[in-house]
């Protein structure tokens, strides 16, 4: 049986990337080494749409937020946390971890937070330095209006911190455009690499603050990234053979240009939930992202065992909710190395398994509305 | 012409471990995941010599170190600082980061720390939290008596910190019986991986010091590791294809066994400083370690030049010196996948260039020693 990762993350990866880490090692501190992640820098800053320094980090996305975090702010310093999942509260954990005094502006998973809500605790906290706020919730599969965030922190001194770990690729992003203070991202998911590496853009502004912030941390401080960036050099032995595969990744993502990237996911991501609408399922996400399409477990059906069943009589791996939302949600993938045929095909499974479990749906239902709102202008 | 690297990080990576990194991604959180890292840990217990908790951090091996600092110890407290080179100060670096009270016991680049002087040092200091040191310190070539070391700290409530990143599975090394609280190494030197896995021992003694300690960091916070690999999970997302193809590395250990691996070392170890020698050179560490030999250049030799010239025209890329080294030493790695043919190839190419620029040395007496004490029982 094929086996087809639909997991937000990891992704699946393209051939030649995987044929690129089989290469073999070579010494990170030459001339061709620092060649590889100036080029690799480059087209990062093209996928970030910026002109700031994008500074390469060995770690988990996490290790990208704590860096953010830790680099950026001194305890007992006032944020405003947005948070409507999950990979918020992963910013609240750490924001907590370094001792930062947290104003929450929170919705219920599946919904979104939005540019009023960011409007009045901006009003009510002008001491704040920083907003966190995420891009894509995987955990709900929500997308943020990012465009409006930057509207009002840009006109206050508050740093915008995005965590755009599952979203940048995958959704509309301008780092630039949109005045995106911070934003980080991770290589397991639209920019189809094995989990490893993270990446961070930082502006002016926040180097400013970054600057002036006292030391509370080594090994995750962007001043070392930035000294080392200069000179197209990392301040610790990098993961070299994931920076040299990334670069190929990347290159395909140069091909292809980036507004093509977000109208394939826009397109992939319309397709999926029309499907799911007419196989009389429900959407969870108020405001849809197009990285990936979070499903309502319908009433009376055991989400976590159909995952199972999918898994095992057809190879689909879609990811079930997490924590408290286990069994509640099924969350399919489509961002990175993933086309619109194999979407087809993950829904075509879902049906299979939710027929099979006796759940009432016509057969063909789902896929015939994912090929026509495909096939649509 | 074919390229042989002799950096000591990155090292060789085997080749069924390449392929491994050649396969399709799967998700982080599968059964078979949690298989894979409780297996990884498995077999990282039988490297380190311990029965403690061992974790496994997405990271360089920086990434480790700062890990054993943050979470084992607060803010002003006293540690004792052994140094013996640039490996002692990225410690020191670490350590003034997170603002502790640091004891400095240094001695000259070549040198070595004596267990005397920790002895003077842990009198004189009392109240010193943690000691810290370097198996390897690759930087000179020196390798430390940790045996001694643990003897001594084992009787005082101070924890003994090891850097054992490019020394783990290059030299003999007993977590458990040479009474090591925390000991950190890193996926790329004998363990036979690229970069971008460090993992870390930490013994009862050290994880109550631990348990106790103030919130210092998020990602790089032990406790968080130890939670989750008690069920064969990481906290964060990991480098899922590093772990995996570790696992093959580590294979290849298991089945060499840890006793034949670190007599491998001590041989080929041998052997390159008798062809050192036997050319009319010096070594430059006055207590060598087997995972690599360090070379002081002669006299009226340009030794950046040397190195070049051996890469450019006959593929060897040994290492230069670092920041105020460079040009001053040659660091020949010979740990992991390298075999004596390999190394003896080496000492060939280094005669070769040494003659070619008007050096004299009789063509042969470094292969011909090196081959008659790798012959020696």
């Amino acid at each position: 049986m094929k086996t087809r990762l639909f997991t937000p993350g990891p992704t699946p990866v393209p051939e030649e990337t995987l044929l690129e880490l089989a290469k073999p090692v070579g010494y990170h501190r030459s001339a061709e080494a620092k060649a590889i992640l100036a080029e690799l820098t480059e087209d990062l800053k093209y996928v970030f749409q910026t002109t700031n320094t994008v500074v390469t980090i060995t770690s988990s996305g996490t290790g990208g937020m704590d860096a953010a975090v830790s680099s950026s702010l001194a305890a007992g310093e006032k944020v405003i946390l947005l948070t409507a999942g999950r990979w918020g509260e992963r910013w609240r954990g750490i924001l907590k971890a370094y001792g930062t005094n947290i104003v929450t502006v929170e919705v219920p998973y599946g919904k979104a937070v939005t540019p009023e809500m960011l409007e009045s605790a901006l009003k009510a906290n002008p001491d704040a330095k920083a907003v966190f706020a995420t891009l894509s919730e995987t955990s709900t599969g929500v997308g943020h209006d990012l465009e409006a965030f930057g509207k009002l922190t840009s006109k206050t001194d508050a740093l915008l911190i995005v965590d755009a770990i599952s979203g940048l690729g995958a959704m509309e992003c301008h780092t630039d455009k949109w005045n995106l203070d911070i934003v980080v991202t991770g290589s397991q998911k639209a920019l189809m690499l094995p989990p490893g590496l993270a990446f961070v853009s930082v502006n002016d502004k926040a180097w400013k603050k970054i600057e002036a912030n006292p030391v509370r941390n080594f090994y995750l401080d962007l001043r070392r990234y930035k000294k080392s960036i200069a000179e197209s050099d990392t301040p610790f032995t990098p993961a070299n053979t994931l920076i040299k595969a990334q670069r190929a990744s990347l290159k395909r993502i140069r091909a292809e240009g980036i507004e093509n990237l977000w109208a394939r996911h826009a397109k992939m991501g319309n397709a999926a939930r029309a499907a799911v609408k007419a196989m009389g399922l429900e959407l969870f996400a108020e405001r849809p992202n197009n990285g990936l399409t979070v499903i309502t477990v319908p009433n009376g059906v055991d989400g976590s065992a159909t995952l199972k069943a999918m898994e095992k009589k057809y190879g689909f791996k879609l990811a079930d909710g997490q924590d408290n939302m286990k069994g509640k949600i099924w969350r399919l993938s489509h961002m990175g190395y993933t086309d619109a045929f194999e979407v087809l095909g993950a829904i075509a499974a879902l049906e299979l398994v939710l027929i099979e479990g006796g759940h009432k749906i016509e057969p063909g239902v789902g896929v015939a509305a994912f090929q026509k709102a495909f096939a649509a202008k």
